[in-house]
């Protein structure tokens, strides 16, 4: 028996990063509480820019939690100052995430390094997958003593050379099992339904994740066309997701936190606020 | 130990999709002829604009062999109808592919019916790959008849709406294994990098497919960053694919046959003939 979803927002979230052009922020937290949303995933750069302890202070005054913050990863470099760099950089996002409240640190692992300023360091994918393993093996125990989740994001595969060599939920699954066999819920991850709902081990790779291993779930759609490789997001009910059969998969297999809402998109960002937040509530509540 | 490509033609294929823009179909084979090129794979339509059985005797009278021809498949529909007109569309190709020697049927599966002209029937992207499994398995005791391997070339999973819901080289083999159990070599895969490049189990599931399975084999590069989901292929070395390592998979499995570029990209449609087989050929030897 599915959740309903028809009524009200309480199984709902913003990723924030949905709203990133039209306001800060602070007035993100505002607008999302003004509707009775009650969960956001905000990413690093927005809390830099507002302050991370102002942030902190925000969120928990207007009652919302957080079901993610966005994001830490990008383990793999060139050299070994790189590598180092980015498990440094991947503690902090931990400490963020735990002075945040958040329910899980997203890891959007990386792929080639360099490879997302245009030119990659090397080409051997397998190099980055046996990096991005080797860095999230040496942040879990810092992320367990925070007790900070690390949620791995299988990215789709067209941003398999520059943003995240982990491609499939069985590939992040495999990682988890080898890394947290005891299935302790420190290591999970984030099932974006943009990057896997063409997967046709899906159903079956979902079950296995159980209600441990998922840690959050990203909702928007597939649009057909799409027109770009990062930027051309649907709102749900727009492209070809099969969102309630995907959430169907994940209910059943015990998931019951937030459906979060990411969309990056012109086609969005270059409305107002007010009308992509109606327009999510109103499709959350529709088709999600 | 790997074949040596550094110099000459010899296992070099042109898919005629790659010139399709410079010329018709007659002048690209005299074109490669004049190259030493030993092989093509020509596309239904050029084939019909310059008629089946003149393009049969141009091919043999030049002494060309065919690696593939392109292509079968589009097996989804939205009704009964619709799967009866694709399973008579695909015999027409079996014939087709028999009449001029082809190695192989190429099958781009299909994907959601309607999709590619901008309106999917339905969005059961199950039912599909359902549809599709049907299709191949109604197709076959025909291409057996005609003794014309099909081979099922999986798609990257951002063609996975519009163009082919078999997405991964494990799907493909997995159809292989339930309606050829027997590896005949009645059934088995084309293999282009830049679809299944990306892919965690690519090694594994090269071996699992072996000489009986490997109909095909497509070279071309992933460019990074990519700019569009169907026209934005790169020659071979101006991209992150690792050519050298992926044949070496291809040829320990036991393939023994061509690579075949196949280049779909303005970027080279807008160069001339001549410059374009020279560029093939340069980076067939140096790269590939």
């Amino acid at each position: 028996m599915m959740r309903d979803f028809s009524h009200g927002t309480a199984h709902l979230s913003i990723n924030t990063a949905t709203l990133r052009k039209q306001l800060p922020l602070p007035r993100i937290i505002e607008a999302c509480a003004a509707r009775n949303i009650p969960a956001i995933c905000p990413w690093r750069d927005q809390v830099a820019a507002a302050g991370l302890d102002a942030t902190a202070k925000q969120i928990k005054d207007a009652g919302l939690v957080l079901s993610g913050y966005c994001r830490g990863g990008f383990f793999t470099a060139a050299d070994a100052a790189g590598l180092a760099a980015a498990l440094e950089d991947n503690r902090r996002a931990i400490d963020e995430a735990a002075t945040l409240g958040a329910s899980c640190l997203v890891l959007v692992t990386g792929a080639l390094p360099g490879a997302l300023q245009g030119q990659p360091a090397y080409t051997d994918i397998g190099l980055a997958r046996s990096q991005v393993f080797d860095g999230i093996a040496a942040s879990l125990d810092y992320a367990k003593k925070a007790n900070m989740p690390l949620a791995i994001e299988p990215l789709h595969p067209m941003q398999g050379a520059d943003r995240a060599c982990i491609n499939t939920l069985e590939q992040a699954l495999d990682i988890c099992d080898a890394l947290d066999p005891g299935r302790t819920g420190a290591l999970g991850v984030a099932l974006d339904v943009y990057h896997v709902w063409w997967d046709p081990k899906l159903e079956a790779q979902i079950a296995r994740a159980g209600k441990k291993r998922l840690a959050a779930y990203h909702i928007c759609d597939w649009l057909n066309p799409t027109r770009d490789l990062l930027n051309d997001r649907g709102m749900m009910g727009d492209g070809v997701v099969e969102l309630k059969k995907i959430r169907g998969w994940v209910e059943a297999a015990g998931y019951s936190g937030f459906a979060e809402v990411e969309i990056f998109s012109d086609r969005w960002w270059n409305l107002s606020a007010d009308e992509v937040l109606d327009t999510c509530i109103a499709r959350y509540q529709q088709v999600s």
